[in-house]
Parts: C-alpha cells; sequence; structure tokens
C-alpha cells in the first residue's frame, strides 16, 4: 500500500490534501515548520500517528533552517500546540527532541531527519503488525459464529471516523485488521460511520475502502445502534488518540456512544492504536484534554455542489449557539481489547502498563 | 402559540413547508388527499402528531371529491401507506374511518372534516397537559439539585430530531415542558441534537427555540454522550414515533444511543407523546416497522448556499453503498418516564395499558 509523506525531490514532504477528498485528489507540499505546523491544524493532515509523523518532519524543517537550542525549543512549542488531543503528536516531537537536544548545533537537522523517516518507517511497520494481531482477533470472531453460518456471509465490522491509511503512514490502525483480511480474501464488509462534523468516515474512510475494493456501507452517526440491534454488526472497531494509563480512551466525538451499543447488544469493541498512542502521564480519561473546535465545522457542511465545485452550505440557523467539541471518553470499561504492535491487551491499568513494557522491551532488542 | 396548521378562506389546509425551513418560511396549500398524503411522504411536513392531523385532513378531502365506500376505502390505503413508523397516522385515519364508515355518503365529507379539526384541537390540548405534566418532573429535578446550585443556572435538557410546535398542532410533545417552563420564567437551556440525516434538531428544532427566545446551543449527534458524562445535561426528552405495548419505543434514529449514555451516566431519559402513540398491537419494539429512506438523504445534505438560496452538498463519493433506515428502537428498560397528556406512566406493559385506560376513561366521560 503506497505511503501517505514522501519526501520529494526538492526536499518538500508532499502528501494529500485531505480536507478536498473524496472529490479532489490534490497534493501539497509541506517545506517549513510553518507549513507542517498549518497542514496539522488545518486537518489538512489528520490521524494521530499521520500528524505525529508530519510533526515530526516539521521540527526537522525547523532544524534545517536554524538549529540553534532556542529555535528547537520554540518551534517544538509550536508544532506541539497544533492539535491537544491526540498524544502522538507529542510522542513524535518528544522522540526528535531528545535525539537532537544533546548533540551539537550543527548535526542536528540531519539526524532529526532520520528520526523523522524512522517515525514513519516504525509507522507502517507498526500497521502492518496491528494488521496482523487484529486480523487473528477477527478470524476467531469468525470461527465462533460456527459452522452453521454461510462462509460467503462477509464479517461485518462498523468503524468511526478514519483510522485507516490516510490516519497513518501506510494500512492504518483500525482498518490494519479489515485489509489484512481483505488481502487473504475472507468476506469482510464496513460499515462506515459518516463522523459529524467534519465526515472523515464519509470522506475519507468510503474513498479509501473503495480504492481497495473492500465491501462498505456509509451510515449516519445514528444508524450505528439499530444496526447493533439488529445483528448487523459483528464488531465496533475503531482507532484512537490517546490512551490513558487506565485504559479511558479519547477517540473522536460519539465513539463512546457506539461503545454503548456494543455493549448493551454483546458486542465486542476493539480500539487498535500504536504504543505510542498510549499516555502514562494521563491517569485516565478526565486527564486528557478535548479540543473545541471551530463552531463552522457545525454550523457548515462541506462537499461537492451540484456545479462539481466543492463547496459548503449552512444548516444552522443564523445565531443560534453551537458547540463543537471533538473528541469523547470511551471508559475502559467498555473497551474488549487493544490491538497494539505489540499484541492484544485489556484496557486495564496493568494491562496498559505491560504494552508499554512491551514496545520498550523491543525498543532494547 | 399559533397552530401549524390552518384552513383558509378556501378551504385549503395551510402549514409551512419544513423542508425550506429555517432559512425559508414558505407556506403551502393542501387541497386534496393527494397534496396531504405527498406532503406526508415528502416530509414537508413531519412529527408523529403532525402527520396524523394531516392525514386526517386528506381523508376529508377525498370524501368530499368522493364519499363512496369505495374511494373511503382506497384514499384511506394511501395515505396510510405515506409513512409508516409513526402509528399516528394510522390511529387519525382510523379514527375519521370508524366515525364516518356507519353515515350515509351524503353526510360523510362533513363529519369527517369536523373529526379532522376535533383531532387537531385534542392535539392541542394534549400538547398543553403533556407541557404541565413534563413541566412539574422538571420542576422537581431542578429542586433536587438542592440548595447549593445558583437558581440563574439554567436546567439542561437534551433533545433529538424535532419534538416540538412544529411536530404537532401547538405545544410540542418533548419541547412542550420546556415551554411551559420557559413561559413561568425557570431558566432553561436545551442541547439541540442536529438529526442527520434530515438535520430537524439544526433546522427545525433551533428555528423554533430561538423563535419562542428559548436558550439553546446546536451539537452534532455525536456529541450528546460527552456533555451527559460532563454533567452539561440534566436530562434527555424526546418525543416519538410508537410506544409498544411493552414501552419499547421507536423514535427517530440515534435515539437509543442517547438513551444508553443517559443510563450510563445515571441521568433520566423521558419520552413524551400523546396516547395516541401508543400501539398495543405492537407486542414490543421488534413489531415495529422501520421506514428506510432514499439514499440521497445521506449522500447528500441540503442547507444553505454562500448565494443565499437552497441546495445541497454531496458528502459521500459516488459509488460507495448507503443504508438509511429512518428510526430505532429504545427498550423500555432504559426509558425513566412517557409523559403523556393522561400523566406520567412507566414504560412497563402494565403502565402502558394504564395510559390507553386513561384516555378510554376520558372518552367515556
Amino acid at each position: 500500500m503506497s505511503r501517505t509523506l514522501h519526501i520529494d525531490g526538492e526536499g518538500a514532504l508532499r502528501t494529500l490534501d485531505q480536507t478536498l477528498l473524496p472529490f479532489e485528489n490534490r497534493e501539497i507540499a509541506l517545506r517549513s515548520a510553518e507549513d507542517c505546523r498549518r497542514a496539522i491544524a488545518t486537518m489538512q493532515v489528520r490521524g494521530a500517528p499521520l500528524i505525529g509523523a508530519v510533526g515530526a518532519w516539521g521540527l526537522a524543517f525547523a532544524l534545517r533552517e536554524d538549529s540553534s537550542d532556542a529555535n528547537l525549543g520554540e518551534s517544538w512549542q509550536r508544532l506541539v500546540a497544533a492539535r491537544p488531543t491526540a498524544v502522538n503528536l507529542r510522542w513524535a516531537l518528544e522522540r526528535v527532541l531528545h535525539r537532537v537536544a544533546p548533540l551539537p548545533a550543527a548535526r542536528r537537522a540531519q539526524v532529526a531527519r532520520d528520526e523523522a523517516s524512522a517515525i514513519c518507517e516504525g509507522d507502517a511497520c507498526c500497521n502492518r503488525q496491528i494488521g496482523e494481531h487484529g486480523a487473528r482477533l477477527l478470524e476467531a470472531l469468525r470461527a465462533a459464529r460456527g459452522a452453521s453460518s454461510d462462509p460467503a456471509q462477509p464479517l461485518n465490522v462498523l468503524t468511526h471516523c478514519n483510522a485507516g491509511r490516510l490516519a497513518t503512514i501506510a494500512h492504518g490502525t483500525a482498518l490494519a485488521p479489515v485489509y489484512t483480511l481483505h488481502e487473504r480474501g475472507v468476506p469482510v464488509h464496513v460499515w462506515v460511520d459518516e463522523t459529524r462534523p467534519r465526515n472523515q468516515g464519509a470522506s475519507l474512510t468510503a474513498w479509501e475502502l473503495a480504492a481497495r475494493g473492500v465491501p462498505h456501507t456509509v451510515i449516519v452517526d445514528n444508524a450505528g445502534g439499530l444496526l447493533m440491534r439488529q445483528r448487523r454488526v459483528d464488531v465496533v472497531l475503531v482507532g484512537c488518540d490517546r490512551v490513558a494509563a487506565n485504559g479511558d480512551v479519547a477517540n473522536k466525538i460519539g465513539t463512546y456512544l457506539k461503545a454503548l451499543a456494543a455493549r448493551d447488544t454483546g458486542l465486542p469493541f476493539w480500539v487498535a492504536c500504536p504504543v505510542s498512542t498510549i499516555d502514562s502521564l494521563a491517569a485516565d480519561g478526565d486527564a486528557i484534554p478535548i479540543e473545541e473546535r471551530d463552531a463552522r465545522e457545525v454550523t457548515h457542511v462541506a462537499g461537492r455542489l451540484d456545479n462539481g465545485r466543492i463547496g459548503a452550505v449552512q444548516v444552522v440557523p443564523d445565531g443560534s449557539a453551537v458547540a463543537n467539541p471533538a473528541f469523547d471518553i470511551t471508559p475502559a470499561r467498555l473497551v474488549s481489547a487493544l490491538i497494539t504492535e505489540v499484541g492484544v491487551f485489556e484496557a486495564s491499568r496493568c494491562d496498559v502498563a505491560r504494552a508499554l513494557a512491551g514496545i520498550a522491551r523491543s525498543e532494547e532488542r
């Protein structure tokens, strides 16, 4: 699967402008720390792992301009403030910072570039491993349906927001197991939550599933509960932006409601994420900052106009107040499994610590 | 509060075209059974009580043209099929049918008109009584917050879809208690769910609350769970389209998810409806037909374009499959109270029967 980020011949970081998908395929070239910060803040790039990688490249660009301690500190601060909830941004920036801070200024730019590259390589590898671990769980679910069920009947996965290729470097987190299964020829179908207010499900998840030929059906965010009650869903599988030390999960607003419906209907609710998404400093979900975004995301809906252009319609009356929290917290008790690159864990304090230790061990090798 | 339906000087039924709100205030004139059927099917009028009233007028118009048994039966069938989930449509049509069927053809048209008028009067009266009963519950909730809380702090009601004036003849069902409280000067604030795919919350509930000066904030459907966890909601209050004999409730898609969040966060979840919404023939929620509507409601979002005109944007890629169930079932165990014109009931088989008996007794008087 092609990478979402690449460095072109002139040293610029190239990526798709995700605010134009699914109707326009336009690449942007990021050449400076400010280009990277703006792309993250305006959500031209989004998805916890992807904004970590773009943030790391931003810091590398900053050091190419000026590798002083002062610029390293200021650029780090500006980049980390671009989005508050996903902890991968801070994780990636800290990884670069810790590598370059002890070095003489003259060596920092090259080492930062190497580290940003390594973060991208690492994420692609994580994606593949999450795909393997998650596919094993999905296969087990399929086997548990028993011999009575039609083998041609697809496994039905419901996902919220986009935690696919576009949220990462290569295969995605929540969608990685789906792609792995699909590559093996196992029939799988995805219920795609629209994901208001920014519609990442309808515009990004549907688009990338179609590109890979994975059967899928777009639904409004309101519909998942009914489909679960009707047994038209086998599992809810989402990505996440931050896992607290106790296993509480911050993810796109509305995730909590799907976790509740999964619990109420006896379905598994799985969260797929690299270990870099775990924030051991956040004791629980209440310690995770929830980003409040622009009211216009709620008052206006972007899409393709009748004339083929990209435009927007206003859907809220002038003068009505609007609130727009971008994430919610799913308590650990509703999470059936955390699928990481180092294996599958329970959403418990003990198991989250084990997941962190797992990555520590693999880094020691 | 002005009525949503009135008969003009030429005998036409006039009402707002709700598909154009909140940006255009355009009245339509319904002059025939087919006009009424089409207005219901295209959702120019919607809301369980309102489509009942418009259906009754439709049957009266049909009998004015041709009051034969054959036309009575055919018109009844066509009208009742306009929308399948809300039982009030069938209820109102049966009320007219039972009044006129025993009569000589020559008397039917006038009696049907009188019955349609009576249904409208009755609904306005129900709205007011639901407002009184619900306001009592809301006042009790406010009192339970205790002396410690600031009296200027509003009671926070979260509602889904539109169960206000526009869904009924006058004051609404779920919004009736809000209006009653607001009229008494009690501070109340409404969290308005957008209500994809047709956005009745953003376009109708926000509009009518603004018209009455009730403070409100529009949110996407995904946001309510977080707000409940953050204690920014005191109660979830919705209308409904059909109550089964066991207390299961069919309402706008997404209602079930809000009921789950209310239960998980310890908040009351109230359903306001006239007794005509109870379907004693539906043993439970599984017996209630769920309307599947046009995919275009999901693929396209209607609103006001930059040029001020009403238009739409496409939000789903070409070729992606779409599902669009319009209602879901909230199991009785999640419903804290049914607020009807004859009082407040539990969502239990026994209490639902009592509610039905309550209306029967009042008809005997």
